[in-house]
């Protein structure tokens, strides 16, 4: 790979080269792929993206840790919409508002970018098996992407997955591993697995790979408002690869002139479970937390990827805020009945974030914004449920419905 | 629209200027948008499709029954991917096989080409309340297709539909009434309260500009296709109007001479409610069926559009093919574990049905075909899970797991 001059440890930075199954530092920091700008500067430019029919994370390839002549994963994933949503910026406040919906990927999460990238290069490995820990998303998106390219996986989740991502996963043909604890425990016991058994590595904060994949959404975001860079991007965090996947893509687009300045980043966590957020706000060290939020896919007690995270929130001049279960499920609805988005719970909890600072005054007016929904409101309908509640149900019967329309307060005439 | 004549009778061929609030005709029989092709033909070449930029349905706007500067609708609906699937066509013996899957929609179903247009077509008559009768994915993407664009939705819903739609609707702001009783009687509800409170009516076998959002689907695939006709394209067939906008489409493209011939439609059914099937194979009028098949988008006892579906299939020189509801829940794991595509059950069988006649010999290697994926699985997870098992289950200890691959039979080493 011309364009990718070696793993860099963020801890000690001691260097690697950047052969297909790289993980992590001696010391056991996370390594940092770099790139060569200069010579990217020389293959890319805004004018040969615009020309480029591909509409997938694929549009990005001179940006991307894989051979020129490298093939696609199978799936199609990323280029998703980014929805302008004029009515919801009035309704909070801002100048103007985005929303990127990132649930639209082949198995419904953001997390599908990681997993191609973990496809393609498991393919450059010769390996067979993929394996990896996750709270579903991430799950879910390598069984399919694995499912579509021929290779087998072993999963680890916390028993606590929705059904919706465990469906997914049944169908998708993994080997699934369903553990009765949190998602640390989970975390260790595939360590122990892929390293008995050599599996390729798909867990993020192991593979440094998989973070230059999900960067791709940051890549979209920049080319779908034209290079316009907003004020702010706000995501939800958990485990920490996702912003800093993220940050990522920005600092590249800067690094080859594609964009004039960075955004700053919004770090939404839940109340319940924020140990990144609170080591921002404390200016201490990360400590671990309990689980505690019905946002799954970022209850993340113990985040395997705080070093980049904290750095990319530092970094950005960053903006951290931890919203309730209460929170999250009233953006879900917020964001459902103004937008036509529907989001899982940790997939608008980004938004919920958006919303509470405009509430406190932190942003507003003069305030671009874009608000990453990470995944699809289906994996988990069963909180959705819970929150809007139930449908009117009668026979079918034209009196039945007049009575339930006046029960229920609605008028139609 | 210049490139629109008007609206046409199926039954009697009588004629209607084609005005935003199009509805049947007054014999009763439901009507088809008749096109100006000579007209078209001046505008739209395939040249100048190619040079389009816009990957959604709307990108074939000449095609559509809708002004030339219409907007289009807020989310982005259509250009869903289309797979070929080398490993699948030769497990079945078939020369090649592509899947279209079209649960990467908005709201994870094709009906959102249809509600897009509703949206479309109600922004021009006015409207300010669409409603509709769905099993279930009509529902859903009429909800978020109108909450994006501020529309407001009444929906009706047999209560059988799956919580994964349910949820969907609550969360986009409809009004649900959930009709405890079959499609039949919800469809009979909804009519009685769209005419009495005048609201925009959805209903597809109603409102004859719904079949042409949903041709969208014929031409999408033929494009990615790059014009090269299969032999076959299968779908699933319930109340009748996917199959017959899907022929529109088709039925266009030759009139415009995009292509040089027709393909033949593979029309799948449930065995358990096949009147439509039934009637081709018996050559006879169709008649009512009970519902009895767990793929409830297409459990449709008293299909609302047989006119134009049993016309599409005997026009197309098509096949039938009805398939159980086991055969169903194994073409869902098959198209999962080989494809890495999650469809719901009736979202699924068309494969199911390209899956049986290949068993039968009645199609086979020579043959070249495209199967539709309707709508995501993750719509209906309960169905999923059944089919599939639940994962190995244990506590984050080594033993445990070792012990659990030996249970299973799994060989890791």
């Amino acid at each position: 790979m011309k364009h990718v001059k070696y793993g860099e440890c963020v801890k000690c930075g001691r260097t690697y080269p950047a052969v297909p199954d790289l993980t992590t530092c001696e010391c056991g920091g996370i390594l940092d792929i770099v790139y060569d700008y200069a010579y990217i500067k020389t293959r890319l430019t805004k004018e040969i993206l615009a020309a480029r029919q591909e509409r997938s994370m694929w549009r990005y390839r001179e940006l991307l840790p894989v051979e020129e002549a490298a093939e696609p994963s199978p799936l199609r994933v990323g280029w998703s919409p980014l929805y302008e949503e004029p009515r919801l910026a009035e309704q909070l406040g801002l100048k103007r508002l985005w929303v990127k919906d990132d649930g639209q990927n082949p198995t419904a999460s953001l997390k599908d970018r990681a997993s191609a990238m973990a496809v393609a290069k498991a393919r450059e490995a010769g390996a067979e098996v993929i394996a990896c820990s996750s709270t579903g998303n991430a799950a879910s998106s390598l069984a399919g992407n694995a499912a579509a390219a021929g290779l087998s996986t072993y999963i680890f989740v916390p028993s606590r997955a929705p059904k919706g991502k465990v469906a997914q996963l049944m169908t998708f043909g993994a080997t699934v591993i369903s553990v009765q604890g949190s998602y640390e425990e989970t975390f260790e016991l595939s360590k122990q697995a892929i390293d008995r058994w050599g599996w390729y590595n798909r867990n993020a904060a192991i593979n440094p790979y998989l973070s230059e994949g999900k960067k791709t959404v940051s890549l979209e975001i920049m080319e779908q408002l034209n290079w316009q860079v907003p004020d702010y991007i706000a995501i939800s965090v958990g485990d920490g690869c996702t912003i800093a996947g993220l940050w990522k893509g920005l600092k590249d687009l800067y690094a080859i002139g594609f964009i004039e300045k960075l955004p700053r980043l919004i770090s939404a966590q839940a109340e319940g479970c924020c140990p990144l957020n609170r080591a921002v706000e404390t200016g201490e060290e990360w400590r671990p937390m309990e689980e505690n939020t019905l946002a799954d896919s970022i209850a993340v007690g113990v985040p395997r990827n705080a070093d980049k995270a904290l750095a990319a929130i530092r970094e950005s001049n960053g903006l951290t805020v931890s919203v309730s279960d209460g929170e999250i499920m009233a953006a879900q609805k917020l964001l459902g009945r103004t937008c036509g988005v529907f989001g899982e719970p940790a997939g608008v909890t980004g938004m919920a974030g958006v919303k509470k600072l405009c509430q406190r005054g932190v942003i507003g007016k003069n305030d671009t914004v874009v608000s990453v929904v990470t995944g699809n409101g289906l994996k988990d309908v069963a909180n959705a449920i819970e929150a809007c509640g139930e449908p009117i149900t009668i026979p079918s019967d034209m009196d039945r419905l007049l009575a339930a329309f006046a029960e229920n307060h609605i008028s139609v005439d």
